[in-house]
C-alpha cells in the first residue's frame, strides 16, 4: 500500500475560489461575505478524477492524506473571523472529497490562524474536523503573517493550546506555511523551504517534546534544507548542549519526500532514518512540469523512492508504515476496511 | 593550491569587540563612539596563529579569503553612520591581518549597509577596500534588517549601485546575512541557510545577469537548500518561463562547500557543475565541534572534498581554479607571487 501524506486540493472548483475573493473584498469594504455557493458533487468529482485521482492511479499510489490548498490558506489576509469562515469552507470541501472518494482521500484540515490572534478557534476547528468530519491531522502554519515572521517560535507557549488538542486527539500536524506577502520570498521556491528549515531549528533550540512526548510533526518538502545540512544540525545541537538529534527531536519529527530529483531523495534516504520519512508528492502542486533530464514529472516522487537504494522493509515504511504510525486515525480507518 | 573562500575573523581581539559594544551604547544614548582602541600587531598575530592559521595548516589549506565576522556585522543595529564606522573598523582590522600574513590571508570587506538606507556608503567603502586595502570582494547582506526582511529582492534596482561598482572593480560578492534579531530565526541554523535559498530564488525570478553579465555572486553554506532541491529549482525556472538554470543564473552564481557532512558534499558535487563550486569551510565559525561519527571537526570540509568521487581536474577547480576565476584580483595577487 502506498499512502501519499502530502496532497492539496489545488484544483478546487472555481466557485470556491471565487467565493474567497468575494469574502476578502467584503472584508476590505467592511461588509459580510456572501453566502457560500452551491457546488455539486459532480463538480467535485470531476475536479478530482481528472487531476489528483488520475495522477495517483497513473503513478501507482493508493491514497492521499488530503488538505486544502496550502498557498490559499493566506492567514495574513482578513482577520480571525475571515480565517475561521475560510477554514471551515475549505475543510468542508475536503470532507466532501473524502466522502465521495472514501477509499482514496482522507482529510487533514486547515486551521483558522490569524497573525497575533490566540489559537482558540484553531483548537475548535481541529476538534470539529477530527471528531465530526473524520480528519486525521492538521496543517499548522508557523508564520501566519505570510513572510513577515511575526509569531513566536513553535516552541513558545503561544502554540501550546493547539499542541494540547493535537495530543488529546492523537493527530499530527504538518508544519506548512502559506503564500508569502513579502516580495523577497517566492512562495514555493523560498518561503516553503525556509519555513521547514526554520521550524526544525526551533525544535532543536527548544525542548518541546519534553512537554509533549507524543506530539508528531511532519516537516514537508523533504525537511527543507535540513537533510542536506544534517552535519550542521547535529553540530549545532551539540553546541547548544542538546542530546543527539535522534533522541532530542527525531522521535517526534518526520520529513516527507517532496524532493524533486533523484540525488535529493538519495541524500534524504542516506542521512535520515527510514522510520522518519513519509512518502509525499505535494501534487498537484508546486512544480508541475516534466524534467527534461528524465522525461517524467518533477513531482512523480514515487519514481525516486522506487529507484533509491533501500531495503524493501524501509521502502514499505516510507510508503505506508510510517504514515499509519504518525496518523493513527488513518491506521484505524484502514484497519476498519480490513487493510 | 587550496584556497578557502569563506573565512571570518571570528577571533578578533576583545578590544575590537568591546569597542563595538561601546559604539552601540553611545548610539543608544545619543552620543558619539569613543576612539577606536590601540590593538597591537602581536595581539592580531596571536588571535590568528592560534586559530585560523593553525587550523588551516593542520587541515592542509594554503590560504583564506578573509572577511569580518559575519554575525557581528549586525546592520540592523544603529544607523547608517554607525554601520559605516563599524565597517571601516572591521575592514581595517582585516587589512592588518592580510598585511601580517600576506601569503595566507586576503581581504573581503563588510559593507556599511543599514535598513532602508541607500547604498552610497557601501559603494564608497567597497571602493576604499579594493583600491586602498587590496581587498578582492565584499560580503553583501540581502537582509540588513536582521531577520525582518524589509529590503527589496536582490534583483531590485535598489541594489544596482553596488552591482555597478562591483562590475567596475571586477570583484564578486558573497551573499551573506548577519545575525538575526527575529527570535524565530536561529542565526547559523536558519537565517543563514534561508538567506542563501531566498537569494537564489530571487535570482531565478529576476533577470539580474542580463543587466550585469559579468557580475559574480557566491552563495555560501553550499547554496542553502538549493542543491538538495535542485529539481524544484529547475522546475520552477521552467514554470516561470526562464531559460535552464545553467544559462539563466549559473554563469554568475557559485556555491561554497560549507556543508558539514560527507553526504551533503557528495550531493553538491553530484548536482552542481564543478565549475560552480568553491572550497570553503567558514572556520572558525558556525559549527565548532567534532562529529562523533567521524572523529573530525564538522567544519573540516577538506576531508569531504578529498573523499568525494571527483576527477582530479574537478577537485582542482573546487580547491583553487574557480576561486581564481571568481576573484580575479586574488588571481592577480597570486600571479605576482609567481603562483
Amino acid at each position: 500500500m502506498i499512502i501519499d501524506c502530502h496532497g492539496h486540493y489545488t484544483t478546487a472548483p472555481a466557485a470556491h475560489t471565487d467565493w474567497r475573493a468575494s469574502q476578502l473584498a467584503a472584508f476590505r469594504e467592511g461588509g459580510r461575505a456572501p453566502a457560500y455557493p452551491a457546488i455539486s458533487d459532480d463538480e467535485i468529482r470531476e475536479s478530482i478524477e481528472q487531476n489528483q485521482l488520475r495522477l495517483l492511479r497513473e503513478r501507482g499510489a493508493d491514497m492521499t492524506i488530503f488538505s486544502p490548498r496550502a498557498s490559499a490558506m493566506a492567514h495574513h489576509e482578513g482577520d480571525e473571523r475571515v480565517s475561521t469562515e475560510w477554514a471551515r469552507a475549505c475543510n468542508d470541501l475536503i470532507a466532501r472529497v473524502a466522502g465521495l472518494f472514501p477509499d482514496t482521500f482522507i482529510g487533514v484540515c486547515q486551521l483558522p490562524q490569524s497573525p497575533g490572534a490566540p489559537l482558540d478557534s484553531s483548537v475548535a476547528e481541529l476538534e470539529r474536523c477530527v471528531t465530526e468530519l473524520g480528519f486525521v491531522g492538521c496543517n499548522l502554519n508557523p508564520d501566519p503573517s505570510g513572510g513577515r515572521w511575526t509569531s513566536p517560535p513553535l516552541t513558545d507557549r503561544y502554540w501550546y493550546p493547539i499542541f494540547e488538542k493535537m495530543s488529546e486527539l492523537d493527530v499530527p500536524a504538518m508544519v506548512h506555511v502559506s503564500s508569502s506577502c513579502n516580495p523577497v520570498f517566492h512562495a514555493t521556491g523560498a518561503h516553503y523551504i525556509n519555513a521547514d528549515t526554520t521550524a526544525f531549528m526551533q525544535l532543536i533550540q527548544g525542548d518541546l517534546f519534553a512537554d509533549f512526548p507524543d506530539l508528531r510533526l511532519v516537516i514537508p518538502h523533504g525537511g527543507g534544507a535540513v537533510p542536506y545540512h544534517w552535519g550542521r544540525y547535529r553540530g549545532l545541537a551539540d553546541m547548544l548542549g542538546k542530546p543527539p538529534l535522534g533522541e532530542h527531536v527525531m522521535k517526534n519529527v518526520f520529513f516527507d519526500t517532496c524532493v524533486y530529483h533523484q540525488p535529493g531523495i538519495d541524500l534524504l534516504c542516506r542521512v535520515i532514518d527510514p522510520g522518519n520519512i513519509l512518502f509525499g508528492s505535494e501534487m498537484v502542486g508546486a512544480v508541475r512540469g516534466i524534467d527534461p533530464g528524465t522525461g517524467h514529472h518533477f513531482d512523480d516522487t514515487k519514481r525516486y523512492i522506487d529507484a533509491a537504494a533501500l531495503p524493501d522493509a524501509d521502502r514499505a515504511k516510507i510508503y505506508s508504515g510510517n504514515a499509519r504510525r504518525v496518523y493513527p486515525r488513518l491506521d484505524k480507518a484502514l484497519r476498519e476496511r480490513g487493510l
